[in-house]
Protein backbone atom coordinates (compact mmCIF):
# COMPACT_ATOMS: atom_id res chain seq x y z
CA UNK A 1 0.00 0.00 0.00
CA UNK A 2 3.07 2.45 1.17
CA UNK A 3 4.92 1.47 -2.16
CA UNK A 4 1.85 2.11 -4.46
CA UNK A 5 1.00 5.47 -2.80
CA UNK A 6 4.26 6.90 -3.01
CA UNK A 7 4.69 5.64 -6.97
CA UNK A 8 1.49 7.42 -7.58
CA UNK A 9 2.46 10.59 -5.95
CA UNK A 10 5.46 10.35 -7.87
CA UNK A 11 3.46 9.81 -11.46
CA UNK A 12 1.25 12.78 -10.64
CA UNK A 13 4.62 14.61 -10.24
CA UNK A 14 5.63 13.61 -13.33
CA UNK A 15 2.91 14.94 -15.03
CA UNK A 16 2.97 17.97 -13.70
CA UNK A 17 6.72 17.80 -14.49
CA UNK A 18 5.97 17.20 -17.85
CA UNK A 19 3.45 20.15 -18.52
CA UNK A 20 6.09 22.49 -16.73
CA UNK A 21 8.35 21.72 -19.08
CA UNK A 22 6.48 22.18 -22.23
CA UNK A 23 5.10 25.86 -21.24
CA UNK A 24 8.49 26.32 -21.02
CA UNK A 25 10.46 24.82 -23.81
CA UNK A 26 7.18 27.03 -25.89
CA UNK A 27 8.51 30.35 -24.16
CA UNK A 28 12.49 29.56 -25.18
CA UNK A 29 13.34 29.63 -21.40
CA UNK A 30 15.56 27.45 -19.81
CA UNK A 31 15.22 26.36 -16.41
CA UNK A 32 18.08 25.09 -14.60
CA UNK A 33 17.06 23.22 -10.55
CA UNK A 34 19.59 23.51 -8.33
CA UNK A 35 20.27 21.51 -5.75
CA UNK A 36 22.25 20.61 -2.83
CA UNK A 37 22.55 20.49 0.94
CA UNK A 38 22.30 23.56 3.12
CA UNK A 39 24.64 26.31 2.78
CA UNK A 40 26.56 25.46 -0.68
CA UNK A 41 26.18 28.40 -1.91
CA UNK A 42 23.03 28.18 -3.96
CA UNK A 43 22.02 31.51 -3.56
CA UNK A 44 25.67 33.55 -3.55
CA UNK A 45 26.20 31.33 -6.85
CA UNK A 46 22.53 33.33 -8.21
CA UNK A 47 23.98 36.47 -6.75
CA UNK A 48 26.93 36.27 -9.23
CA UNK A 49 25.26 34.92 -12.10
CA UNK A 50 22.55 36.82 -13.02
CA UNK A 51 24.76 39.84 -13.36
CA UNK A 52 27.46 37.84 -14.91
CA UNK A 53 24.89 36.47 -17.66
CA UNK A 54 24.48 40.40 -18.61
CA UNK A 55 21.59 43.21 -18.03
CA UNK A 56 19.88 41.68 -21.57
CA UNK A 57 19.03 38.72 -20.09
CA UNK A 58 15.94 37.89 -18.05
CA UNK A 59 16.42 35.99 -15.29
CA UNK A 60 13.94 34.45 -12.74
CA UNK A 61 14.23 32.44 -9.79
CA UNK A 62 11.75 30.41 -7.90
CA UNK A 63 13.05 29.70 -4.25
CA UNK A 64 12.28 26.70 -2.21
CA UNK A 65 12.37 26.92 1.62
CA UNK A 66 10.66 25.47 4.39
CA UNK A 67 10.82 28.78 5.94
CA UNK A 68 11.64 32.55 5.87
CA UNK A 69 12.34 34.67 2.21
CA UNK A 70 15.92 35.19 3.66
CA UNK A 71 17.17 34.00 -0.06
CA UNK A 72 14.26 36.05 -2.13
CA UNK A 73 15.10 38.72 -0.51
CA UNK A 74 18.76 38.48 -1.70
CA UNK A 75 17.71 37.49 -5.19
CA UNK A 76 15.22 40.64 -5.18
CA UNK A 77 17.59 43.30 -6.76
CA UNK A 78 19.01 41.11 -9.17
CA UNK A 79 16.63 38.91 -10.73
CA UNK A 80 13.17 40.03 -13.36
CA UNK A 81 11.34 38.30 -10.75
CA UNK A 82 11.48 36.56 -7.77
CA UNK A 83 9.00 34.07 -6.12
CA UNK A 84 9.76 32.76 -2.87
CA UNK A 85 7.91 28.91 -2.52
CA UNK A 86 7.81 28.38 1.54
CA UNK A 87 7.37 23.91 1.60
CA UNK A 88 6.34 24.36 5.51
CA UNK A 89 7.77 20.47 5.97
CA UNK A 90 8.36 19.63 3.20
CA UNK A 91 11.70 18.39 2.16
CA UNK A 92 11.84 19.27 -1.46
CA UNK A 93 10.40 21.10 -4.25
CA UNK A 94 7.18 19.37 -6.34
CA UNK A 95 6.33 19.72 -9.94
CA UNK A 96 2.92 21.58 -8.96
CA UNK A 97 4.52 24.27 -6.58
CA UNK A 98 7.01 25.21 -9.67
CA UNK A 99 3.44 25.24 -12.08
CA UNK A 100 2.13 27.91 -9.60
CA UNK A 101 5.22 29.86 -10.04
CA UNK A 102 6.10 29.68 -13.71
CA UNK A 103 1.98 30.58 -13.65
CA UNK A 104 3.10 34.04 -12.21
CA UNK A 105 6.02 34.42 -14.75
CA UNK A 106 6.11 36.13 -18.11
CA UNK A 107 7.81 33.23 -19.51
CA UNK A 108 8.07 34.73 -22.82
CA UNK A 109 9.78 37.55 -21.31
CA UNK A 110 12.16 35.21 -19.80
CA UNK A 111 15.38 33.65 -21.29
CA UNK A 112 16.51 31.45 -17.84
CA UNK A 113 13.81 30.42 -14.97
CA UNK A 114 16.75 29.19 -12.08
CA UNK A 115 14.68 27.22 -9.66
CA UNK A 116 16.58 27.02 -6.24
CA UNK A 117 15.70 23.38 -4.40
CA UNK A 118 14.98 22.98 -0.51
CA UNK A 119 18.79 22.87 0.82
CA UNK A 120 19.00 18.75 0.84
CA UNK A 121 21.13 16.20 -0.83
CA UNK A 122 18.33 13.37 -1.13
CA UNK A 123 14.79 14.51 -1.70
CA UNK A 124 14.85 16.39 -4.59
CA UNK A 125 16.87 13.86 -6.79
CA UNK A 126 13.46 11.91 -6.97
CA UNK A 127 11.03 15.05 -8.06
CA UNK A 128 10.99 16.12 -11.70
CA UNK A 129 10.35 19.73 -11.63
CA UNK A 130 9.85 20.68 -15.60
CA UNK A 131 13.59 21.76 -15.11
CA UNK A 132 15.62 21.43 -18.36
CA UNK A 133 18.92 20.97 -16.70
CA UNK A 134 20.15 19.63 -12.95
CA UNK A 135 22.72 21.46 -11.09
CA UNK A 136 23.94 19.93 -8.24
CA UNK A 137 26.76 22.18 -6.17
CA UNK A 138 28.98 20.68 -3.01
CA UNK A 139 30.96 22.73 -1.05
CA UNK A 140 34.24 22.45 -0.08
CA UNK A 141 33.19 22.42 3.72
CA UNK A 142 30.93 19.21 2.76
CA UNK A 143 33.86 17.07 2.75
CA UNK A 144 35.19 15.17 -0.07
CA UNK A 145 33.08 11.88 0.86
CA UNK A 146 30.38 13.23 -0.31
CA UNK A 147 30.21 12.09 -4.02
CA UNK A 148 30.36 8.24 -2.52
CA UNK A 149 27.62 8.93 -0.16
CA UNK A 150 24.61 10.72 -2.10
CA UNK A 151 25.39 8.66 -5.39
CA UNK A 152 21.90 9.40 -6.72
CA UNK A 153 22.02 13.54 -6.73
CA UNK A 154 25.52 13.30 -8.46
CA UNK A 155 24.18 10.34 -11.41
CA UNK A 156 21.42 12.83 -12.51
CA UNK A 157 23.58 15.87 -12.38
CA UNK A 158 23.86 17.51 -16.21
CA UNK A 159 26.92 19.72 -13.99
CA UNK A 160 28.34 19.72 -10.83
CA UNK A 161 30.05 22.96 -9.52
CA UNK A 162 32.66 22.72 -6.44
CA UNK A 163 31.47 25.66 -4.84
CA UNK A 164 34.00 27.53 -1.89
CA UNK A 165 37.29 26.76 -3.60
CA UNK A 166 38.75 29.56 -1.99
CA UNK A 167 38.81 27.01 1.13
CA UNK A 168 40.95 24.64 -0.17
CA UNK A 169 43.52 26.35 1.19
CA UNK A 170 42.07 25.82 4.78
CA UNK A 171 40.58 22.56 4.31
CA UNK A 172 41.62 18.82 4.31
CA UNK A 173 40.04 17.99 0.83
CA UNK A 174 40.59 15.43 -1.51
CA UNK A 175 40.05 16.68 -4.58
CA UNK A 176 41.30 12.78 -6.24
CA UNK A 177 38.50 11.10 -4.07
CA UNK A 178 35.80 13.67 -5.65
CA UNK A 179 37.08 13.21 -9.08
CA UNK A 180 37.30 9.21 -8.46
CA UNK A 181 34.24 8.82 -6.99
CA UNK A 182 32.86 10.50 -10.00
CA UNK A 183 34.48 9.40 -12.72
CA UNK A 184 32.20 5.77 -11.41
CA UNK A 185 28.79 7.66 -11.28
CA UNK A 186 28.67 10.21 -13.75
CA UNK A 187 31.23 11.14 -16.49
CA UNK A 188 29.40 13.44 -18.43
CA UNK A 189 28.85 16.22 -16.64
CA UNK A 190 31.30 19.02 -16.43
CA UNK A 191 33.08 19.30 -13.24
CA UNK A 192 33.57 23.11 -12.56
CA UNK A 193 35.65 24.41 -9.18
CA UNK A 194 33.95 27.69 -8.42
CA UNK A 195 34.56 30.12 -5.58
CA UNK A 196 32.22 33.36 -5.23
CA UNK A 197 34.74 35.19 -3.45
CA UNK A 198 37.43 34.70 -5.55
CA UNK A 199 35.63 34.34 -8.82
CA UNK A 200 37.48 31.19 -9.88
CA UNK A 201 35.26 29.06 -12.27
CA UNK A 202 32.75 31.97 -12.58
CA UNK A 203 33.20 32.58 -16.47
CA UNK A 204 33.20 28.73 -17.29
CA UNK A 205 29.62 28.31 -15.15
CA UNK A 206 28.14 31.43 -17.27
CA UNK A 207 29.82 30.00 -20.85
CA UNK A 208 28.22 26.41 -19.21
CA UNK A 209 24.76 28.39 -18.88
CA UNK A 210 24.54 30.05 -22.13
CA UNK A 211 25.06 26.97 -24.11
CA UNK A 212 22.22 25.38 -22.70
CA UNK A 213 20.00 27.95 -24.41
CA UNK A 214 21.34 26.69 -27.77
CA UNK A 215 20.90 22.98 -27.19
CA UNK B 1 -5.53 8.93 1.32
CA UNK B 2 -1.79 10.24 0.84
CA UNK B 3 -1.88 11.95 4.53
CA UNK B 4 -3.89 8.82 5.94
CA UNK B 5 -0.36 6.57 4.71
CA UNK B 6 1.44 8.93 6.09
CA UNK B 7 0.03 9.25 9.70
CA UNK B 8 -0.19 5.43 9.41
CA UNK B 9 3.79 5.02 8.40
CA UNK B 10 4.84 7.98 11.49
CA UNK B 11 2.41 5.85 14.24
CA UNK B 12 3.96 2.19 13.47
CA UNK B 13 7.63 4.23 13.91
CA UNK B 14 6.73 5.95 16.83
CA UNK B 15 5.61 2.65 18.30
CA UNK B 16 8.90 0.65 17.61
CA UNK B 17 10.77 3.81 18.83
CA UNK B 18 8.84 3.57 22.29
CA UNK B 19 9.91 0.34 22.31
CA UNK B 20 13.73 1.03 21.71
CA UNK B 21 13.32 3.56 24.53
CA UNK B 22 11.74 0.53 26.46
CA UNK B 23 14.74 -1.86 25.50
CA UNK B 24 17.69 0.82 26.31
CA UNK B 25 16.26 2.36 29.93
CA UNK B 26 16.14 -1.20 30.71
CA UNK B 27 20.08 -1.96 30.27
CA UNK B 28 20.62 1.66 31.13
CA UNK B 29 21.91 2.89 28.05
CA UNK B 30 21.49 6.39 27.05
CA UNK B 31 20.33 6.99 23.65
CA UNK B 32 22.10 10.30 21.38
CA UNK B 33 20.06 11.17 17.80
CA UNK B 34 22.66 13.25 16.05
CA UNK B 35 21.35 15.58 13.31
CA UNK B 36 22.27 18.04 10.99
CA UNK B 37 23.13 18.93 7.17
CA UNK B 38 25.55 16.43 5.31
CA UNK B 39 29.05 17.41 6.27
CA UNK B 40 28.25 19.20 9.68
CA UNK B 41 30.82 17.20 11.38
CA UNK B 42 29.10 14.31 12.85
CA UNK B 43 31.40 11.71 12.42
CA UNK B 44 34.34 14.25 13.45
CA UNK B 45 32.14 15.07 16.38
CA UNK B 46 32.25 11.27 17.76
CA UNK B 47 35.59 10.58 16.75
CA UNK B 48 36.63 13.40 19.39
CA UNK B 49 34.21 12.47 21.88
CA UNK B 50 34.48 8.74 22.05
CA UNK B 51 37.96 9.04 23.32
CA UNK B 52 37.19 11.68 25.52
CA UNK B 53 34.40 10.09 27.58
CA UNK B 54 37.07 7.20 28.80
CA UNK B 55 37.84 3.70 28.18
CA UNK B 56 35.72 2.70 30.46
CA UNK B 57 32.61 4.25 29.54
CA UNK B 58 31.39 1.74 26.66
CA UNK B 59 29.61 3.24 23.33
CA UNK B 60 28.66 2.01 20.42
CA UNK B 61 27.22 4.25 17.39
CA UNK B 62 24.26 3.12 14.86
CA UNK B 63 25.31 4.77 11.41
CA UNK B 64 22.98 5.99 8.77
CA UNK B 65 24.17 6.80 5.18
CA UNK B 66 22.33 5.87 1.93
CA UNK B 67 25.49 4.30 0.66
CA UNK B 68 29.24 3.61 1.63
CA UNK B 69 30.60 2.39 4.99
CA UNK B 70 32.93 4.90 5.07
CA UNK B 71 31.67 6.45 8.17
CA UNK B 72 31.59 3.35 10.36
CA UNK B 73 35.22 2.43 9.39
CA UNK B 74 36.52 5.38 10.72
CA UNK B 75 34.70 4.83 13.67
CA UNK B 76 35.10 1.29 13.90
CA UNK B 77 38.67 1.48 16.11
CA UNK B 78 36.89 3.81 18.58
CA UNK B 79 33.61 2.55 19.40
CA UNK B 80 33.22 -0.56 21.51
CA UNK B 81 30.47 -1.70 18.36
CA UNK B 82 29.79 0.18 15.39
CA UNK B 83 27.29 -0.37 13.08
CA UNK B 84 26.22 0.79 9.71
CA UNK B 85 22.71 1.06 8.50
CA UNK B 86 22.81 1.56 4.83
CA UNK B 87 19.52 3.39 3.84
CA UNK B 88 19.43 2.81 0.17
CA UNK B 89 17.36 6.11 -1.07
CA UNK B 90 15.93 6.51 2.55
CA UNK B 91 16.45 10.53 3.37
CA UNK B 92 16.26 9.50 7.39
CA UNK B 93 16.73 6.47 10.08
CA UNK B 94 13.51 4.62 11.09
CA UNK B 95 12.95 3.48 14.29
CA UNK B 96 12.74 -0.22 12.96
CA UNK B 97 16.28 0.26 11.18
CA UNK B 98 17.38 1.46 14.89
CA UNK B 99 15.23 -1.73 16.14
CA UNK B 100 17.58 -4.00 14.09
CA UNK B 101 21.00 -2.08 15.09
CA UNK B 102 20.73 -2.23 18.92
CA UNK B 103 18.91 -5.97 18.44
CA UNK B 104 22.70 -6.80 17.81
CA UNK B 105 24.43 -4.75 20.47
CA UNK B 106 24.90 -6.11 23.78
CA UNK B 107 23.19 -2.94 25.32
CA UNK B 108 24.27 -3.81 28.97
CA UNK B 109 27.59 -3.48 28.39
CA UNK B 110 27.32 0.17 27.25
CA UNK B 111 27.25 3.65 28.63
CA UNK B 112 25.90 5.20 25.50
CA UNK B 113 24.30 4.33 21.80
CA UNK B 114 25.45 7.34 19.34
CA UNK B 115 23.13 7.28 15.91
CA UNK B 116 24.05 9.15 13.56
CA UNK B 117 21.23 10.28 11.50
CA UNK B 118 21.71 10.40 7.72
CA UNK B 119 22.60 14.41 6.91
CA UNK B 120 19.28 16.12 6.13
CA UNK B 121 17.83 18.83 7.91
CA UNK B 122 14.46 17.98 6.72
CA UNK B 123 13.03 14.66 7.13
CA UNK B 124 15.10 13.06 10.60
CA UNK B 125 13.20 15.60 13.03
CA UNK B 126 9.96 13.85 11.81
CA UNK B 127 10.76 10.27 13.25
CA UNK B 128 11.69 9.41 17.08
CA UNK B 129 13.65 6.85 16.72
CA UNK B 130 13.99 5.41 20.22
CA UNK B 131 16.66 7.98 21.31
CA UNK B 132 16.80 10.05 24.77
CA UNK B 133 17.90 13.10 23.79
CA UNK B 134 18.39 15.02 20.36
CA UNK B 135 21.56 16.74 19.30
CA UNK B 136 21.53 19.10 16.34
CA UNK B 137 24.75 20.19 14.59
CA UNK B 138 25.10 22.96 12.77
CA UNK B 139 28.68 24.40 10.96
CA UNK B 140 29.86 27.71 10.71
CA UNK B 141 30.55 27.04 6.91
CA UNK B 142 26.65 26.29 6.67
CA UNK B 143 25.92 30.08 6.99
CA UNK B 144 24.01 32.21 10.01
CA UNK B 145 20.42 31.89 8.44
CA UNK B 146 20.19 28.20 8.96
CA UNK B 147 18.21 28.42 12.79
CA UNK B 148 15.70 30.40 10.31
CA UNK B 149 15.06 28.33 7.33
CA UNK B 150 14.88 24.99 8.97
CA UNK B 151 13.18 25.46 12.52
CA UNK B 152 11.40 21.86 13.50
CA UNK B 153 15.46 20.66 14.12
CA UNK B 154 16.38 23.19 16.01
CA UNK B 155 12.74 23.26 17.92
CA UNK B 156 13.51 20.18 19.31
CA UNK B 157 16.94 19.78 19.61
CA UNK B 158 18.17 19.25 23.43
CA UNK B 159 21.79 20.19 22.79
CA UNK B 160 22.73 22.37 19.47
CA UNK B 161 26.33 22.81 18.96
CA UNK B 162 28.03 25.04 16.46
CA UNK B 163 31.20 22.84 14.99
CA UNK B 164 33.98 24.25 13.15
CA UNK B 165 34.06 27.34 15.11
CA UNK B 166 37.74 27.34 13.88
CA UNK B 167 36.45 29.06 10.72
CA UNK B 168 34.70 31.85 12.45
CA UNK B 169 38.04 33.80 11.25
CA UNK B 170 37.90 32.99 7.71
CA UNK B 171 33.97 33.15 7.13
CA UNK B 172 31.14 35.72 7.25
CA UNK B 173 29.14 34.10 10.30
CA UNK B 174 26.89 36.27 12.20
CA UNK B 175 26.53 34.72 15.66
CA UNK B 176 23.87 37.16 16.72
CA UNK B 177 21.69 36.11 13.95
CA UNK B 178 22.02 32.62 15.30
CA UNK B 179 21.40 33.36 18.76
CA UNK B 180 18.64 35.88 18.46
CA UNK B 181 16.57 33.41 15.69
CA UNK B 182 17.18 30.71 18.73
CA UNK B 183 15.69 32.55 21.17
CA UNK B 184 12.76 32.78 19.15
CA UNK B 185 12.25 28.96 19.24
CA UNK B 186 14.55 27.16 21.88
CA UNK B 187 16.14 28.73 25.04
CA UNK B 188 16.08 25.18 26.69
CA UNK B 189 19.12 23.73 24.68
CA UNK B 190 22.69 24.60 25.65
CA UNK B 191 24.09 26.14 22.63
CA UNK B 192 27.87 24.89 22.55
CA UNK B 193 30.49 26.36 20.27
CA UNK B 194 32.73 23.68 19.12
CA UNK B 195 36.04 22.90 17.07
CA UNK B 196 37.01 19.28 16.92
CA UNK B 197 40.45 21.03 15.21
CA UNK B 198 41.17 23.22 18.17
CA UNK B 199 39.24 21.33 20.68
CA UNK B 200 37.28 24.32 21.61
CA UNK B 201 33.96 23.39 23.73
CA UNK B 202 34.74 19.26 23.86
CA UNK B 203 35.25 19.73 27.33
CA UNK B 204 32.18 21.71 27.28
CA UNK B 205 30.09 18.56 25.31
CA UNK B 206 31.25 16.00 27.14
CA UNK B 207 29.99 17.69 30.41
CA UNK B 208 26.75 17.88 28.90
CA UNK B 209 26.79 14.05 27.74
CA UNK B 210 27.96 13.10 31.34
CA UNK B 211 24.91 14.83 32.80
CA UNK B 212 22.76 12.56 30.66
CA UNK B 213 23.58 9.44 32.61
CA UNK B 214 22.00 11.42 36.06
CA UNK B 215 18.57 11.99 34.60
Amino acid sequence: MKVRVVENVLKANDAVASANRGRMDQARVVAINLMSAPGSGKTTLLERTIPALGADVRCAVLVGDLQTTRDAERLEPLAAETIQINTGTGCHLTAPQVAEGIGRLELERLAYVFIENVGNMVCPAAFDLGEHRRVVLLSVPEGDDKVAKYPTLFQQADAILLTKTDLLGVLDFDMGRVRDDLSRINTAAPFIELSAKSGQGIDQWIEWLRGQRRL
